[in-house]
């Protein structure tokens, strides 16, 4: 079985590339499931209840988010009824939606698991202990286990990988908008990825307009942030598993953009 | 002209890459200048003249350095001597060595900066002024500027990059130990990479052994960092450059371990 | 001579604080200068035009900032304008406004220094290396210096107050909203305490609703914070200085509230 | 009932004044329960058993910890038998030593409770659900509870305040090594004290020799810390608790030093 995910959709820019080109890359790829991480799918923070639906509507199985999540407050309203959504999970036990979700596809489930990594980033529970629990809870449940990592650090990102390797399909890691080509399975099957990156603006700084984001670092002073335009890229990671075993046995990158074309071979 | 430049060399394994790899490499990239990040090269923290001078017998012309610049106490003796040894430019005009170098290098000038970044790490002077100040004062004193921007986030990394596009040859990033994928030129011809990467463990967490720094995320005490052994990598960067515009004309990373071996074309 | 400083005002509870109270209190003390720090003066965060000159109608003879200076955007129509307002000093030589003014009080000078620390707070220029620079810039010209160093660990703010023992006549910290029990002349004559304590509600946290508050470390989602209502409070410090040495000779921290009333000795 | 709170313990100066004066203090005072917070009771980091040993030998009946617990390796040797040492509560499961304790005096059972804070600090559990767990796990069981609560930032000390209020018989916050000046009793029956302070050096910066914290802020090059030698000090906090409802009723600073000496009345 196949996975495709896509790295953090930023904004409209991201929305297009998603509706552009996700077709095309089910076409080639014939993924069993499609993820999307969405936490930055509504003008750059956040997802709309809209925008949740049109990634299933294009073709995605599951959105992940990450510590954007609650920026639109309108999740509040639909993401206890939000079936293919899933939050990270290492939130206060009052969180709304779910940390983890199974889909049954092809008589195969896949369980989707999303984290917060805590290190440069605001408490959390600790995503090590929580994803135990959750391995726990799916138990025998699940024929292939997938893991989004929203976290800062390359440390705690590896750490994560080494910890789950052997007892998940994969973890990739979200979060810093830039794609690492560290892309590898690791020794007992799990494949990983430090960060898969993001879709959306190509020319910004981490989907938003360059200007605004040097001014604060030039100045210091506050600055307000928009959605950058002009080219698009998209980032994403192909991971075949077996679907006997779980293991990982290929991870491809996928990294497109309007200056590096996507080639079908 | 040609700049190799190899990431964030960890420890004796990481030195070892050096030593076998390097001749090779030149004979095969030809580079005109060599630089590598030697911030981790003694034990995973710091430097010392030996290590320092093997790097220059082995072909390197030029070592940048890191946060970690400080670790080892030795270096407050040789750094003032070390007439190849750069480190981060943005700190204290107390601060012993230099934070840029020009090179004569087949009658060009090539100049090496080091700056630092702020996000998640230690004060720092501002990294945008500081080399905004640097290349005043090389003014048209360099035919090329390699600018190794070791800094945490992808957003002031990127920052870096748009902010002295046109202005330097190129902007590599360092410090997170992990390869991205991002490698481009920008707009106006300086080429970029968010991350180069590490050289050293393969199969630890940044290099260092992975049991000790889990032991530490899973258990929040403390626990001493080890550079592990074990199967090794090489992470780099080969950037060519026009030596008249200074413009960068083809970026291209160089990744190879001894699960995903080199292969001479 | 001496200086009567208001610590952080919060909101329009903080402002009534000083309206009621600060012409009765500069009966009972008679200051030479008042200074009060203004930084959550508009609604918790920034402050206007029109509180700023609320306060000098009031009997304030300078307002210093924080991190908080530029919340409101109106600042930026101001600040050039506003003779006694004086913002952190160590930002970028672009920064709007001043870091330091001289006024002359009864035939002494009288300069107001604001910095902000770097540990913990958004990346800034070395507090440390400003103030020298400013001292110089100063030299022989004030008569007085009083620091309001808007910091937020101990650490820093100790290390400032040792930094300009017998330099300056007093560092007094702002920031973390609690005034701290550690005045004292340091052995050179400067007048130190970490922290003069927070203007405004009694009953919130750091003057903000508590609701709000808890509920985001509770929930770790995001909530909207507003200024307190409620009882409230007053805090700041009395320094009296030589103004022939311009040592300190008294500090004596000054705190009420709707449950501690002022007593008038 | 009474309890005698002794603010972080810092090196040989530290128990120094503790040997000095912590008879005298409990003539004074005739503490029901003494307590002292230890975490630097050993060169400034850490604790020996025969620290701890010290402390109980000295008068104190129970000895609480924070982020420095763990900085002398000896703890893991001792942790589990000390009988009166209490860890932070919200780490992970598998942390040795205890969170709370309860202890049976005059007929009076006093629990004491260790809780680490979040911001700007390490990783840990939730200390607001850690405690509210204990709270339940302790029931009826105390007729008064004692919350040492170690944390950097004020907001999250006061919050924690609010949320115990009425539940604890007092938080008292430590870590930050300044006594605050807002000791009050919270509407429902809570003494409250943002951070009692240290006891120790007195002309350190944070207990530690100042030149070489000065040094690190000035040089950002690393320094190597001792505790500081010289003049000392000793804060705290005595609280008065109705033993039939665990309510505070009273709460008094204390800090004395060789330049304040404590005066008896
Ligand atoms: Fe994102
Ligand atoms: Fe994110
Ligand atoms: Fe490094
Ligand atoms: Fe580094
Ligand atoms: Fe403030
Ligand atoms: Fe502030
Ligand atoms: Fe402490
Ligand atoms: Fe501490």
């Amino acid at each position: 079985m196949r996975i495709l995910f896509i790295g953090d959709v930023v904004g409209s820019p991201g929305r297009d590339m998603v509706e552009t080109h996700l077709k095309r890359l089910k076409q080639h790829y014939k993924p069993t499931v499609t993820v999307i991480n969405g936490e930055n799918a509504a003008h750059g923070k956040g997802i709309t209840e809209k925008i949740y639906k049109g990634f299933l509507d294009l073709g995605a199985q599951m959105v992940t988010l990450g510590n954007h999540a609650w920026d639109k407050r309108e999740i509040f309203d639909f993401i206890e009824d939000a079936k293919w959504l899933v939050r990270p999970a290492n939130l206060p036990p009052t969180t709304p939606g779910v940390g983890f979700r199974v889909m049954k596809v092809n008589q195969l489930n896949v369980a989707v698991i999303n984290l917060l990594g805590r290190t440069f980033m605001n408490p959390a529970d600790c995503p090590f202990r929580t994803v135990d629990r959750i391995l726990e809870d799916i138990g025998a449940g699940a024929d292939c286990i997938f893991v989004d990592f929203h976290a800062e650090t390359t440390s705690e990102k590896q750490a994560m990988g080494w910890h789950l390797d052997g007892r998940v399909s994969a973890v990739i890691g979200t979060h810093t908008h830039v794609q690492t080509a560290d892309e590898r399975i690791l020794p007992k099957g799990t494949a990983y990825l430090s960060d898969v990156g993001m879709t959306g603006p190509l020319d910004g700084i981490l989907g938003m307009e360059k200007e605004a984001v040097l001014y604060r670092f030039l100045t210091n002073l506050p600055a307000r942030f928009e959605v950058a335009e002009g080219r698009k890229q998209l980032n994403g990671v192909v991971i075949d598993i077996d679907g006997r075993t779980g293991k990982a046995e290929k991870i491809e990158r996928l990294s497109f953009s309007d200056e590096r074309p996507f080639m079908e071979i």
